[in-house]
């Protein structure tokens, strides 16, 4: 199975916040934003290995910028690395008000996706090729961040977390 | 009011086909596709003259290839032509089914948004500046489109519209 | 197979605008009232037909006067003629202010549909029986809007388009 | 404030069974279908007193033919009499399987409706002059149903509803 | 097949009240209600029996409180009793101005479901045993509701409604 | 400002998962169940400060066992533990196959909301009072999830960490 460049999966989904989208303050829900997300992220997993996907993950997420009732959301979705049956995928959310033509970022997220066989069972992915400085970055990073997943979900030991240990105790 | 450059307002809007979205045969139904449509071409306009813009008509649109259950909807938007209050959009509908690498397209339509100032009444549109040879081509129809749209809707004598009269006397 | 009357297929479908399917302004979007009146063209075409139907093709269509939240939408759809394995529907399009007792028409439409036996091919439709005056009237134009149509798509040459000629050509 | 005919408040409304409005097997759920009966009726409601409505009650109703995804659901609302500030509407519900040019008998029902002023209090609404022998029918069981609806909403003593008693001891 | 208590089915469903969920003064429409009534009953009713359930019928339902927009809506539902193969369900309609830390009863009523086998044919369902105060007093009632629903759906005659007719002729 | 007891904000909210929240295996969609853990949320974090709310951040959140078509989405929240102007909201979400009789769990996840004033400001919350011996355990995780959200952010630094300190270094 050959690599994959990263470019190939990257998708961008627009969608136009409605009232029914918005809480008491016309603000976007926090909840049918992540609705979004899980969508555009599954559009950039699939792309990456041509298979069904399912959401295994979504590491901690936090909203910056409520965006406003009749303002566009735009989900920009890249996968950053693959990892023998799973994808880590980036999402950066921009607010677009346009009749004040203004662009203000909401929030930046990272999703992980299984890919599954008919038998939905996890299937091998093609490993990601990062090209660009900031496609080498998110790689990069991605392995920290599967460490504290993998902390956090109680299947990896603290100690053993050599890459997010280094966060803690620097000059060791 | 300066003009605008057509990359400027370029959108594209992506969205997965759900259950709730077809019909019995497991296709895309065409009346969903042109919700989303209406809103990408909304997407566009509302980029192009910053303030809120309303359908004033659609053209001629037909479905080529359905879309399926499960495969993503790409609709792509860019404003063709500004003609004082109004602006035409064009919309390109692609189907991806990511499982078989297979994109399709699925239609081709024009849609003309108006822009409105805070009383509802139509407002002036920045001219648009075409500048690929693409853009410069569905520019130069635009006055075509626009001619056949006035005669339909009794606006305009098929007389008047040299244009479009070019079509069918061509050796006048 | 026999034909069928016009009268036999006509159907009314109305709904309620809510809060969700407004713009901005508080007027029904665009999208949304091509998505109910694609549901309610279906189900003439279902009506003339007996068999599952699919969206072929929606004819320039021009929004006159935007239709209220709360007030209610009336969609009058009815087939106008059949081509061998399609069939031309005529959509009127009312909004009804109920409170202030006042009604206006917001469009007029014409959509296309294409029957399918069980393997999703086109099949032979009934022909149409048009009896009233309006009837007949929508059956002698739906030769010439077809035209157009067949024009448009590229599938037919403008010299060839008899009836669509004398309109620009009228005194040959 | 003049009465007002039965066929001026007459709607019928169709919706098309779609796969989020059905159960596991297949089969519209009754709340869904609930719901679109109150939005019909309230349409019949409000084109009769010309006010904002609200759903003050319903009668006992009975789902007869489960309706199949797909089918057409087709509600005709009709006001039956009016009382004071509340009117009561009859709901009939008909399923069509166009595929197999087949009818089927849903349910029937009876909603009540009360007409509001601006401040959301009670207003009196037109009398209801009904004129054929149906709506002369429903006109006068309105009367008894609303016995019924006050004895069982704790607000009328079974022995003052004269008209609903005479069911119980007939020979008295 | 060994009765079941009443307290395995007891289910608590809350929905938060959406834009467009509302009428046109901002308060919860009555369908959207009966539509999540239905939900909140099927999954009592479910959870009785352990089998597909369908919706029979609903009582005589009266809307006494409206449901603000913003605010909670919580619906309690419990099997009363079970009759060979249908289960009466009690449901208690709550509204939440956690703003305003005011809870206020919007309505009650009582929902018929039907178990079905695979082939969707009435099945039996398992006894309802009452065990708290509240629970027998909707037991012994369950009855004398199912004999006016038999009587409203014309099955049963007035006069062998013992429990029903004491109600109207009290002293005999 | 007296503190409020855990109990007080305890909400369950329940969702039967129906065609369109689900994905191609039939399963409930990530994005959906995360839309509808926001509301529950919600409804739990406007009970514990009776004041509008926002959502503010979300923790790691991993998806254990998918759930199915027609099962029940049972969604527990409960308010944690108070910060100030904010609140930690634990989330339990256990599917149903109410017709195998089977329980189990999908997932766990922390969410953040701050209460709002009518200008949208940050204002003050109640402080949360545990009791049980559960309320108590969550009640003081609550301290070292914030610590790793505020480094997750940026806005603390590793090393002033102390009890997320202690699991990477713990003989220290």
């Amino acid at each position: 199975m050959d690599g994959k460049r990263a470019s190939e999966s990257f998708s961008v989904m627009k969608e136009l916040v409605l009232p029914n989208d918005t809480n008491g303050f016309g603000n976007l829900m926090g909840g049918r934003l992540m609705y979004w997300m899980d969508i555009a992220a599954s559009m950039a997993a699939m792309k990456h290995c041509n298979a069904p996907c399912m959401t295994a993950s979504v590491d901690n997420l936090s909203f910056k910028n409520p965006i406003k009732l009749g303002n566009i959301v735009s989900i920009e979705a890249r996968v950053t690395r693959a990892f023998n049956t799973s994808m880590e995928i980036h999402l950066k959310v921009i607010g677009e008000d346009t009749l004040h033509q203004y662009q203000y970022e909401s929030n930046e997220a990272y999703f992980t996706f299984v890919a599954l066989d008919p038998n939905r069972k996890p299937r091998p992915v093609p490993a990601l090729i990062p090209e660009t400085p900031e496609e080498i970055a998110l790689y990069d990073g991605a392995l920290r961040r599967r460490q504290l997943r993998l902390i956090l979900a109680g299947k990896l030991k603290p100690d053993d977390a050599n890459e997010l240990k280094a966060l803690f105790v620097p000059n060791k």
